[in-house]
């Protein structure tokens, strides 16, 4: 089936979803899923449809905009796989967890590359015939090593970069290169334990739940627009590295639950929060 | 503001949403808010809308029917407070709590009564100024003692029975007189559990977990529609009483939950499950 | 059933089981439960049992310290029910939940009275025959108005202070007459959204966990000792109003838990965390 | 450090702690963690101890033996790395989990085989060096398969099987081989939804949540005692195949977590059920 996901945001209006969707009916076009929100305390509208028939593109954009207000965002694309790239330190779990659904035909993306800053993982990237870029931060300041890192990125067409446990800090400059095109998942039920080592954290604190997040990453350290959350149980038998341990299965999921709403497009970022359809 | 919901159901097909929103932005009113699902398996469609206005209620009913399906139903009532009867047993707690939510205002329904086959809760019930009615099914036909209920219960005019923790069967042919306007909460984890003392069947099994589910009552027990469920986590430690009493919170919040969504006119049945918005 | 807590703490040393459990078996005694617990990075050892068995108070503790370290603790007291205070200010839901629970003979304890800053609850309380003790802030220095609850609580009996939504500030002096006895119910997920109005604190930061926090109240601000803790999620359609609302279940489950472990003498409190049995 | 899991069981008596903590003393032993259980109802103890020192094996046991109860059964053995084989069919999610857990260090046990109806996974376990055996059930009648699985798992020294996804009914003859020896993942919140196609069966129902069991396998099918559940909440929009897809992240971390449990020797099975320290 030919399927494209339609995304619109505006100003708020009378009328929307009837434009939009007359727009929609006029065209012959069917709309096989949609959702709404309004958020009224800014007055913005959001709208989200899968819509199937004969698409002539850049028409439908156009005929949607001349019914819509002059804010309005439209992205409209074909429901393709995305191609993605994992960037990755030394831990394995979040990795390996998306290098089996990626195996296993479970991940609806492409892992076209890995990009880490060891090669404590090159091992276990190559048995699933994925190209592993050790890129060594060793004895470089940090814009040379970024600079060495975009050079790879710069090799490969991909949709989004991945965080999968990727704990150097990258600059404003990186970032934004990449704005709503980069996950990363934080091992802290965030705004909790901001900064380093969030488990030791979490044990001074006597906290008797962790958990992870996942979170487009924008130019403040772990204050991107949250994508998902989940928390584990932990008591005072815990020692920091029992939760770092125990936190593993959380973060995994949490990251495989962020990146699957983001490659089907159902993430919209406003106001530094996340909508989700 | 003067709020509707419009509530609609039918077989689905192309341009539904159009269809609609053109009805309704035709007659210059406003959705607020709308939601929509279809089952694609069935090929039925579901979709819900608030909408602000100046609505003249058959007229809107009967242009929507004008350009929808033949088999649609149509429900559009004005946003007020439900009015809702109570029915338990012994058990305080989840009369308990919609009782105070009641009193302080955040329980979005008027309890005109409590019904009760004992008198044990007819003191809590009478601090908060609400009519007890104590029916003795003692020396009684269930048939009899059901017509006495039904007595009471014609006595009110209200749009939903609450069974919180009403510990007697109810007949077929009193269930039928309620169909999907009388809500239960069964201290399992349904499916799981089904019948007497679930906590004791739950201990016996060994189980991590145990649970409540809030559904509507069908001619089945403990089959109806399923619109909540919460769990909790238990341990070898956990006698049954021990369940029982853990339990007791999960009820409560499951139950006041799912009153929640009918109150708001939120749930849809079909098939013998809830589509909720 | 004579039974009594033991609760020891100490530095940990070899056979310190081995010597409790010989002191209390040559008592002619019976451990009907017991746990421990080695904090290794601390070198610190707990211990909590429940002893049946004719005891002759002083003479077992003494004899207990006879064979333990001179650092140890230790607390011998007969299994009873405690008593009480609950203060609050205007939201109904913490205290009222307790009221339904003590009212109920759920509550392992007696509700003595309430102490609030408004009279708002005042009507609720009396439902339930609690003598209520409305102390007015207004026009009051703080330090001022804590002489006058002081006061109050002077007049009662109590082992613990139940902090059910008591919305001001306590300083210091207040709260030094209360250490370990005096247990809050914070309305987010510390130490996360520490501070005023954390419903909006997180609404603003987006997340899509909410959550509760019991903890003994210190000096700092939101800073005791964790208790108990809960999450529920939310979404982007939640206001910070609808997420007060729906926490309000969350945060009344979690001050009841956490009390439920106070008064049975499960918690020990130490660096500022605790170890719960 | 020499450390030792002791674990004992018997009928309940007066000083079991102090005599066996006695012993323990008198041998220069030290209790590095213990905890114990009375199941009041049977009146049954169960105690598990890591006792570091110099042991002396059988010694330490019959000492213990000579004062505790003649039921009494007592396991003492070295704190060592277990040996597993994984037994699976077509889906990879949880033999992946633990292959990776295995390749990382983080899986407290070796992966000595993998055993399987087919050769799906045959390239998955190779690009991690272990052993597959493919034992296909085409054209056998269920012994002589068992026969042949038989074989292969004598070829190996294991502590435990684990049923990853193994999606075949093994006879009473082939589980009495392994009594508390083998441990499966089952795709549904046991004890609802037993037997073939829980997601199916959960979609039907319409409930609100799914989970995951892990059990130690018995005669009954489904029927073992369980060691861990977790839960995921679901909607309407999930269809059955949604389910399984999201119900996967919870049966791998429910497999492992049970796993860690039984390889750290933490669960006593009585009466159909687990103890758990």
């Amino acid at each position: 089936m030919n399927s494209h996901i339609l995304k619109i945001d505006c100003s708020d209006n009378k009328g929307l979803i009837y434009r939009i969707s007359d727009v929609i009916y006029k065209n012959n076009l069917n709309i096989v899923k949609n959702d709404e929100y309004v958020d009224y305390e800014n007055n913005k509208f959001f709208f989200r449809a899968i819509v199937s028939g004969d698409i002539e593109n850049g028409n439908l954009v156009s005929k949607l905009q001349e019914v819509l207000p002059s804010d309005t965002t439209i992205s409209l694309r074909k429901k393709v796989k995305k191609k993605i790239i994992i960037m990755c330190t030394k831990e394995s779990h979040c990795l390996g967890d998306l290098l089996l659904k990626h195996y296993s035909g479970e991940l609806n993306a492409d892992i076209v590359a890995v990009v880490s800053n060891y090669d404590y993982l090159q091992e276990l990237v190559e048995k699933f015939d994925i190209p592993y870029h050790h890129v060594s931060a060793e004895g470089l300041e940090r814009q040379e090593h970024e600079k060495n890192i975009l050079e790879i990125l710069g090799q490969y067409s991909c949709d989004f970069i991945v965080l999968a446990k990727y704990m150097r800090i990258l600059s404003s400059d990186f970032v934004n290169n990449y704005q709503e095109k980069m996950i990363n998942i934080h091992h802290s039920f965030l705004p909790a334990f901001i900064g380093a080592n969030p488990y030791k954290q979490a044990f001074i604190r006597g906290v008797k739940i962790i958990g992870a997040t996942a979170h487009f990453v924008n130019n403040n350290l772990d204050e991107g627009p949250i994508i998902s959350q989940d928390v584990i149980n932990v008591g005072h038998e815990f020692s920091w590295k029992d939760m770092q341990r125990a936190g593993k299965n959380v973060e995994k999921a949490v990251l495989s639950n962020a990146l699957d709403l983001v490659l089907e497009e159902r993430v919209f970022v406003y106001n530094n929060k996340t909508i989700i359809f």
